[in-house]
């Protein structure tokens, strides 16, 4: 099958290593705006040949989305008016409410399937892609009683082939668990960021001492605006509850350290470890 | 060298491993208040023999401290009245300040060297112990001038052996600086991890979409309520200040977002994107 990229960075290159490794893909066309992301995907081999978003239509038979979210609310509708019974369209966005209630009504609604990858790095672009990013991870497909069977079919056999676990959500689920398990440890990494970067302007030295801890709970204050600015405009309201509930946990033990109430702070330690049923 | 390790948790037993491997100690002599503890300890080859604190001091020369910080405080003092001119005693504690006040006049106190090894997993106890935890992190020694020349030349050939990197630093430098990048992850750790559980709690399949970024923002909640309480009581202070400022910059974020400033948002975010420079 011949699969168009548009987007070729880190979620595009990745999936375009993976769908040619596993022999799902047996021509990738990446399109991307940024002439510079294009030219590297060549030089790397991620894609086969570059194409307008046109051409690429014409082309290929599944037609993937790897670009943020606002510019997919941008894309999506008219790719929709355009797209053939032949062609599936699926994205990779982080939030799903938004965009498939700007789909909803569409008669070609049907050859779109919402996908979530529930994958990633701290890095971006086409140089920041690598083999075997899906494997073992989530894929979240949504409201999938909109799709049409054949195209979803494809979709879910791409998962497959990407040795991925499969979970059906409607988008309102999706955009609210994302938000709690994904949005605010973005948030918290840039806010952590930004605290020690602070200091560090008035005092230095501050990250001499950084190791693993530190280095792990602030990584994604990496990520990029351009990614994830969109997110949270798109989740804005479950964000906003998650944040709200995060600054209340931050609020509550630092009263309990200002009263000095340490038996209550143990107990919340204690309940907070309660995440090591979860975390393997 | 005959090195007594007080508390054979996973600092201590990763030590064990590491004097051991490296030449420095002929023989470990393990003590600690928890018979389970020395069991594994013994089990686990980590130490070579158990003792009590007293037989420990007759028979190293070498005498490290790796237990809770409150722990240390009760210690210190007392294994100070009864040190030999060739004992050295170090600690490995995370805090410094009360530590270094508690002891200052006592007339030993240049056999005491104040260590803390930037190192450590989010796991405890001798089963915790692995090989290799020190190699290429940063070794700080608080307050040295306060420490006998030969004590404090034995300390710097443990931290060679152990191929750390040595900075010196005073006390109250050292506890503000951890509070930056050490203690106020794992503040954030334990909030976040409070935040998603409860969401859980109502909701359920919370933490099926759970991926890498998550965890890595999450992982240190699995740390122990016995040896956190007690940092934070220490180091109360600093962790207040560090937790106000990183409240604050979570209430901007909260604030661009309930007025929809989204070009605010996406300067902050670049602002903390300035963290690559200091992480690789």
């Amino acid at each position: 099958m011949v699969v168009a990229i548009i987007g070729v960075g880190l979620i595009g290159g990745s999936l375009a290593i993976s769908l040619k490794e596993k022999g799902m893909a047996s021509r990738v066309i990446g399109v991307d705006q940024q002439e510079q992301n294009i030219k590297k995907a060549l030089d790397l081999k991620l894609i086969d040949a570059a194409a307008t978003l046109d051409e690429a239509m014409q082309q290929a038979q599944l037609i993937i989305l790897a670009i943020p979210v606002d510019a997919l609310m941008q894309l999506l509708p008219a790719m929709l008016d355009k797209v053939q019974p032949q062609h599936v369209i699926m994205d990779v966005g982080s939030t799903k409410k938004k965009i498939l209630e700007l789909v909803a009504g569409h008669p070609n609604r049907g050859r779109f399937v919402a996908a979530h990858p529930m994958a990633g790095t701290e890095y971006s672009g086409p140089e920041a892609a690598i083999p075997n990013l899906f494997t073992n991870r989530t894929m979240v497909l949504c409201d999938v009683k909109n799709s049409d069977e054949d195209a979803l079919e494809i979709i879910e056999t791409l998962v497959d082939a990407l040795q991925m676990r499969l979970v059906y959500m409607n988008a309102e689920e999706h955009d609210l668990h994302t938000a709690y398990v994904s949005h605010i440890s973005h948030i918290t990494s840039f806010a952590l960021a930004l605290t020690v970067l602070k200091k560090e302007k008035e005092q230095g030295r501050i990250f001499e001492l950084a190791s693993g801890g530190f280095e792990s709970t602030v990584r994604l204050a990496k990520s990029s605006p351009d990614m994830w600015v969109p997110i949270f405009k798109h989740n804005r309201n479950n964000v906003l509850d998650v944040l709200d509930e995060h600054i209340h946990q931050l609020q509550q033990m630092k009263q309990l350290l200002e009263e000095e109430d340490y038996d209550a702070f143990y107990k919340l330690i204690q309940k907070s470890n309660k995440i090591r049923k979860i975390l393997k």
